[in-house]
């Protein structure tokens, strides 16, 4: 799974020059794999005098088979207690003197994390915060402070931020299952909300929790969008996997590979939602999970970009996702409690040379996502997108290797992601027990440094 | 101004050189110097159709002395004209399909722009498009289009998004203004919001738009401070310059330099709200103009940070900053109509190795100015920040070169910023003209790729 350069500095004598070279060393990522325990090793809990999700953080952290270590015990006097994750309730944080009890809790702590750890702040969204401007502020600082951690820590462990509107305690189940497993191995350094306040779920099996769900996956021939269905079926959905007529052969084979659907279909065509809605309804009398993967590249700079550049973007990568959506969502096919996952893309976020037409297409997405979330809400439906950052696929296998140097380097984790850490993302949206998630984007891109 | 490499390059042997080499070569910025027309050469005015920007940014930009091009004419057979800048009303884009106007008003106009041109795109806030999801995504995608074009621009030209909520169009003369001239000769990429729909009072000297105002501003007596005092002066304020007592010497020669007041403070201190708010209304009866522009760093990774550099820099950067302005808000010193400008810094958005306490502090101005801005609204008083990106001071000249450089070329204009730059966009919130301008943090960057 590792590139070569990656391998070679796995080795001690590539390690010894790159250490002396003063040249990135990336660590190897734990990966998920079914049956693996939620977290790895024990979880030192702590929290701000005042925070409401300590009580919470505790029983979900139980619950998932966690060794829970509270901070008093494991901050007595000699070392501290080595930690495979470290969980800090920041709610009760309401000024920024009080930031104080964060710093506290990790700076004797941070050192001994095991590798692949974990840092976990949960806070209030800032725009939720009741406190007034004050509040506002030091919720607003645990962002800043978690993308620091993120850009410090050492040997493949990451650090996230959940903020959990008051109300919506009661799901942040899946939301903290994901920061602190394995499945966000390639995230790092961003922002979660979880903001629902509709009663979640209850998930019978973390390990099958789309049992009984079908998920139609486009794009799904190759590449990321292949892994995304295997990740899915693994989870308990029957798959739809939808290309176009030329893909046939790799569609036939994910499919094949998975018991699920093959459907070739131009989802730009005219009559591609009625064909859609047609076979959903026909084959599965509806469906519940849909992850909007296909997407295409027509890169030139703006002066030198043709017009059937541009609009062969724009209508795949947004608009044909706004319009299956729509049909999808309209004729109710889209079942109550569905998942819509759309896939943005750093360039959407931050821009990119020579790609003003894709980076359009993926900003536009986080619109269509943060619009489309609060009408679906009504019928429990999430709407959400992830947003990759330098994936190792084929497509970026054949960038030149300087670029590619560059785009697998520049970021916290030090090393390009897997099509399975996008995938992991997408289910993590896709599960029942994410319902009180919506409209948000999640960058998966090891916290790479460009942005907006 | 330039620095050495700029200068080098700048050269034809060192021009040659770095195109042979494929290193970056950056252009002269042109700043702003009274008396100079707002826009450089002619503008170019484009819209999709049923936009309501037109007319408004005809009328402005001829008020602002511009020579205006249709865009019909412009585009006519032939090569097309030269311009300036280039102005597009995208309000009338509600739907992705209908980018494409977008695309057919820059495509053949932008490899023709003049150096230190301007490209300028007008739309919706997404999150006040009425037109649903669609719409609000053709508004977002906006924005991955111009940070695209910003990242595409070369010979210091710039690219600009300006958000104008519906009611609030009588409010965007003083951005346009900003965004066209050389004021804003170092943002780029940046996306602003022109919310406020309260009337704006008129400006009647562009040149001198602080005049009878006074200001106060923190840090002043070196650096970015004492830039930004100087140019709130040459705006017509009447400057109060604060300073720590070590400080004295460099405060009094800034404060004589622009006939300001000098004030000898520690914002920590517990009096200090009571000495600020007495001088204010002993000198002068109240402020209107408070730019919080002192900051330290303490710069050390989380689990090497002593207590005291967690205390220091949350105390000066963040804890001061409200209890000043609370104080000033609170007492009505901060008169109607006031401007409150703290200093972010890209830190705070992206997070930084070794500034888990800076980060958080200038992460928590942002949570701050975002909370603060709907209260004080009703007093007409603005509540904005500034976010800084890599600027040529003594403090990042001690820099080590190679970190120097990096910070310095990574950015869409291939240099730091001048304190100037900084001061500029200060200026730009301070002006009575930009009452419609709140809760927003404007980077000062070059369009780092530095992000979140």
């Amino acid at each position: 799974m590792a590139d070569r350069y990656q391998k070679l500095t796995s080795r001690p004598a590539g390690a010894f020059v790159a250490r002396r070279l003063g040249l990135p060393r990336p660590a190897g990522l734990e990966r998920y794999r079914p049956g693996q325990p939620v977290a790895r090793g024990p979880v030192v809990l702590g929290g701000a005098a005042g925070g409401r999700m300590h009580k919470t953080l505790r029983e979900l952290l139980e619950s998932a088979g966690a060794e829970v270590l509270p901070a008093e015990a494991a901050a007595g006097a000699g070392p501290s207690v080595p930690a495979g994750s470290l969980v800090f309730d920041a709610t009760g944080i309401d000024s920024s003197a009080r930031l104080r009890a964060l710093y506290d809790f990790l700076h004797p702590r941070i050192r001994a994390l095991a590798p692949c750890g974990r840092v976990v702040v949960v806070g209030t969204p800032p725009e939720h915060a009741a406190g007034g401007p004050g509040e506002a502020a030091a919720q607003r600082a645990l962002e800043g402070f978690v993308r620091s951690v993120g850009k410090e820590l050492r040997d493949g462990s990451t650090a996230h931020l959940l903020l959990v509107a008051p109300g919506a305690e009661g799901g942040l189940e899946s939301t903290l299952r994901f920061a602190l497993s394995a499945r966000s191995a390639y995230v790092s350094g961003q922002a979660l909300r979880v903001t629902g306040t509709a009663p979640v779920p209850a998930t019978a099996d973390w390990e099958r929790p789309l049992a009984g769900k079908t998920a139609l996956v486009t794009g799904a021939s190759r590449g990321i969008g292949a892994v995304v269905a295997g990740t899915l079926h693994r989870d308990g959905a029957h798959v739809v996997c939808l290309d176009v007529a030329a893909q046939a052969a790799g569609l036939r084979a994910v499919a094949d590979r998975i018991g699920g659907g093959a459907l070739e279909l131009d989802i730009t065509a005219a009559d591609a939602g009625d064909r859609l809605a047609g076979y959903l309804d026909e084959h599965h009398g509806g469906v519940d999970v849909v992850v909007h993967n296909a997407g295409v590249t027509r890169d030139k700079t703006l002066g030198r970009m043709s017009a059937d550049q541009w609009e062969a973007v724009i209508g795949v990568n947004l608009t044909a996702v706004e319009t299956l959506t729509a049909r999808l969502l309209d004729s109710g096919l889209l079942r109550g409690g569905g998942r819509v996952v759309c896939t943005s893309s750093i360039s959407g976020i931050a821009g990119n040379v020579g790609q003003t037409n894709y980076a359009a297409s993926k900003a536009g997405l986080i619109g269509y996502v943060q619009a489309a979330a609060p009408a679906a809400a009504a019928r429990g439906v999430t709407v959400n997108a992830v947003a990759p950052g330098f994936v190792e696929t084929r497509m970026t296998a054949a960038v030149p290797l300087v670029i590619r140097e560059a785009g697998r380097r520049m970021n916290s984790l030090k090393q390009g992601g897997l099509p399975v850490d996008v995938a992991e993302a997408v289910a993590y949206f896709a599960a029942p027990g994410s319902g009180a998630v919506t409209g948000q984007v999640l960058r998966v891109c090891g916290q790479a440094l460009l942005g907006a």
